[in-house]
């Protein structure tokens, strides 16, 4: 008899059956994730590496020796070719390691703002030192700064002031020095040569998904975008997994903190290849980013979000250099991030909340920022109300049996037609899984066609591609072989169950909030979507499921990563950070753990709607 | 025939000649270097730890494998008595190997100072969160204090931000905030338990020797002293060697900061040890040195201090995070650096003319801050002058044949009686070397007995000591087997040469000071003596050698170390930071290196007076 063991592939979210012996590039391969393998698995090409996070596997061979040092060993770094299963394993997949990557989700609806932002450039020609001018060298740049811009009151940073000797002196006494605006207590944080436009690194941290701007602070320009999974998704793939993870033992916080601002150095390093920068010349950072992810970045503990009352420790918005969180931009270069709300509405919500504009509108307007933490807000005569609910993963395909992350050929759309199934695959690569999109499609789609009753459960008989899986049916969207799909792609149960968890508690905030507000649904006059999965779902399907309240298609507004398009505006402008403040100190938090409405609410937004109610 | 290698004891300053294949325990004891051996060479106990720096010596055995791992090994560590010389060898011996300490010199004379420091306690009793009352720990914070203190405007380090959860809720609720006043922008830098005192940290980092002290920022008593050699001894004995090696290669800056940094916690560290103190309860350190040192320590660049017009990258005062330099006191501490004033007169000389007063007096005054180099200052008619001069490490016993610094053993008073010599050595250990103020003692009684000319030549047949040494006479202050000395001990014309050049630098410098500020000699009221060797040596040999001027002994007064004094009032009073500014911004510095009446007075000053015109 063989065993079966399950290969679980991180970031992707793709997870496999596999019998006891095969190689994780078998597993690979069968679970349709686009493993580089040269060489076709001799173990002689060396691009197959993976790190084995978790589970039994064979030791490391002679031919994973040549590729891999012993500290790559040490830290479970393997060539996956050459990796025997002998247990479930959990294998964590480098960028660098994979054919294709994943679809970014980092684009958004740009606000035009004027340009003013918190660093500026001053071109300075002091005269050079003499036997009779023996001014220091920052002295002789402070008083040039008093002469040619009449700039008095100025500090430098310490650290920076160590690079500028050598500069004044190789440019022949001309320098750009870039001055930040702290509160009225302007600081030297950055010099370069005379005509070197300063950068800005925008940054919405989801808990899955990091987006990531490089922005030219004088033109206000996005010159390069960039979109990867959270690295800290190897501890925990949702908030209350990480803060498990980093109440669990000594120095946890600070390896969440490492493995984000690693990620943020990854993408700095990517974005400044790719527009031909140097990473000395980002001078400012935002950051967004939920409450957990605010605190994780900045090294301040998270122990507090994990009981009640779900305290944060830091609300307010915050400057800290970029050099005291480990962060590689210029040395002098500030973080700044936009304030919280609460333990589970943060920075991230302040900011779709500014780029939505949902704070100056006149119109009754829902907000949602779908993630694994979704956020509503309403903005409703004159009053701005927010939440949190827990949507968990299920939208980026985890817990899902053929779940997947938005990557090629992940089934991003799906229609029922003539008793057959259309779908369409990203890349129109061959079919290995269902993405977040897929999947609502699927569910509206089978209860349209009667598959799926309202509580969920399917109907056996209902349709030929049901069968029977396990004690339950299932319906098979893909069948192995077709458009050469590796295996069968199937919806069951438990997927339509996590869907239903999932786009419950979304709907029951709504809810919740609407009561709060005093305000009929029909009154709604606008719903904003946000979050990469908002941008890219059919609000058809997720009005269909019940997931958003029914009103008429013309009201959905789907804006892309507004959280991401908020922190550029910070970037760009300081009234900017001056309104986070005020929707910061404006917005009525409704905790939703202690609020009877909500878990009543819940209960019956879980229903799939009757098909025949939903067309408005 | 055997051949003889020299090894060097560093930081010691002890050199010694042995044959080729003696151990390294063997030299030490030939060069009186009192280093552990409780085996007594047997290779057991592994108590003669030592590092080789330079030179070739035989591969490390067996015995020393069982003491040093292979990263020590690596780095140099080995076992005296283990090491075979077959070459000149650089030996540097930690601390912990030696048996007895070297003099600290680290003791001043006091000035009585209205404490007042930029760190304050605030003891808080907030309410704790509750369901109705979800404000984040920094905001209640904020508010306790507006409330219990009427303290506004205050902001919080984020890094100390990190510690303070977890102790408001391990201490009920009750929490003490240390708040430094930052130039009126105050911020939170550390917290403790209520009733917990802040401690502060004033250094006088000299190019030898380190001097730190552990006070109470509440009280203003020193609670502890430490003095040690600077590390970056290793990297060269004097400043102009240091900036030659960090011009030398890149990151040899970064090496620099690195040694003198790691000193500093080195004391830190033992202070609080001795104190029974934890480093996290420093929370302020002023740190005073020579411009060199100054910027060694802050990671600014010194080349341009090694070329004319020798400009300091900064003058100003500052103030640093301690982190941002690596030292490991509070995580939210500043180091607080005081002015400098010229590339060769930094923030130990401003130090140096608070603490001693030379900027309130009337009276004519002469101030000598003596070291390897040596700054001179007058204060004649509401003028203060300054100049820097050369004066080298002889008086530390460097480039001194038998010299060696102020350890057990050293001799350090001499007297020329009855046609034989009298000494002293430091805890009457049998003499090994003579320190700085036994070297002025021996030229000046061989000068007053009429060895020595008025041009440091030696008389041959002047005394029964004196003896032929190569192609020169020299003279045997001790002899082998004498009280237990291990070798003759000699004063050959290169000492003499080198006690003339430096005494020569330091008189020249007061005799253009003199005559730039249109004072005569017989008008200075005041002469007051600083530094620690200015604390140790005997006025009136310095007198009698020509290195202080004939003045009347009552006029000369040794202060001790009053930079290390100067940086402990910065400690304890803003005040003292304001009249440090005063300081810096008044004193008028006159370049020596240009002036031609330097030149003429170093030749004139490098004779030694006829002994009959010294007195009087």
């Amino acid at each position: 008899m063989t065993v079966d063991y399950t290969v679980d592939f991180q970031p992707l979210g793709r997870r496999v059956q596999v019998a006891d012996g095969s190689t994780l590039l078998e597993a690979a391969r069968k679970a349709g994730v686009g493993l580089n393998a040269v060489c076709g698995g001799a173990g002689v090409c060396g691009t197959c590496r993976v790190r084995v996070m978790e589970g039994m596997v064979s030791p490391p061979n002679k031919s994973e020796a040549n590729f891999l040092d012993q500290s790559e060993i040490d830290d479970g770094y393997r060539l996956a070719c050459q990796v025997e299963v002998g247990g479930d394993v959990l294998v964590d997949v480098p960028p660098e390691s994979i054919t294709a990557p994943q679809r970014a989700q980092i684009e958004g609806r740009e606000r035009a703002v004027e340009i003013d932002p918190t660093v500026r450039s001053f071109d300075l020609h002091p005269t050079p030192p003499g036997l009779h001018d023996l001014r220091s060298d920052e002295k002789r740049l402070l008083e040039a700064l008093r002469e040619e811009h009449n700039l008095t009151g100025v500090r430098f940073d310490p650290v920076v002031l160590a690079h500028i000797p050598a500069q004044l002196r190789e440019n022949d006494w001309e320098i750009r020095l870039f001055i930040r605006d702290n509160n009225g207590c302007p600081s030297v944080i950055g010099a370069a040569s005379v005509g070197t436009h300063p950068l800005g690194l925008a940054v919405d941290i989801g808990t899955t998904k990091v987006a990531a701007y490089l922005v030219d602070l004088e033109t206000g320009q996005t010159l390069g975008a960039s979109g990867e999974m959270n690295p800290q998704i190897a501890f925990g793939e949702d908030v209350m997994a990480r803060i498990a993870y980093a109440m669990d033992g000594e120095g946890h916080t600070e390896e969440l903190q490492e493995a984000i601002v690693k990620g943020l150095d990854d993408r700095v390093r990517e974005l400044c290849e790719t527009c031909d920068r140097d990473r000395d010349e980002v001078l400012e950072a935002v950051l967004v980013g939920n409450t957990c992810m605010h605190h994780l970045v900045m090294g301040l503990p998270v122990d507090q979000l994990g009981v009640a009352p779900y305290v944060p420790a830091l609300s307010a918005s915050c400057d800290i250099k970029a050099r005291d969180i480990g962060l590689e931009i210029a040395p002098g270069a500030y973080v700044h991030l936009l304030p919280n709300i609460a333990g589970f509405v943060g920075a991230d919500h302040v900011s779709m909340v500014m780029a939505s504009g949902l704070h100056e509108t006149d119109q009754v307007t829902l907000g949602l920022d779908i993630g694994t933490n979704t956020e509503v807000s309403l903005a409703a005569a004159g009053r701005l109300l927010s939440c949190s609910t827990a949507s968990g993963p299920a939208f980026e395909g985890a817990h899902i049996r053929d779940g997947m992350r938005a990557a090629p050929g992940a089934i991003e759309w799906i229609k029922m037609v003539d008793g057959g199934v259309e779908y369409q695959t990203i890349d129109d690569a061959p079919p290995v899984g269902i993405c977040g999109s897929g999947i609502l499609d699927a569910v509206a789609e089978l209860r349209r066609i009667g598959v799926l009753q309202e509580n969920g459960s399917m109907r056996r008989d209902s349709h030929p591609q049901v069968r029977q899986g396990g004690d339950r049916p299932e319906f098979v969207l893909v069948g192995r072989g077709e458009d050469g799909a590796l295996n069968d792609i199937v919806i069951n149960r438990k997927d339509v169950s996590e869907i239903q968890l999932a786009k419950g508690a979304i709907r029951a905030g709504v809810e919740v909030l609407l009561d709060e507000a005093g305000v009929d649904l029909d009154d709604v006059e606008r719903v904003v979507v946000a979050g990469a999965f908002g941008t890219y779902l059919d609000v058809r399907s997720a009005r269909a499921i019940g997931m958003f309240p029914p009103l008429p298609l013309d009201r959905f507004d789907q804006v892309g990563n507004a959280a991401g398009i908020g922190a550029k505006l910070a970037l760009l402008s300081r009234r900017c950070r001056h309104v986070a403040e005020e929707i910061a100190g404006r917005v009525e938090y409704v905790e939703l753990t202690t609020d009877g409405r909500f878990s009543n609410a819940y209960m019956e937004a879980m229903a799939l709607p009757d098909p025949a109610d939903v067309d408005v």
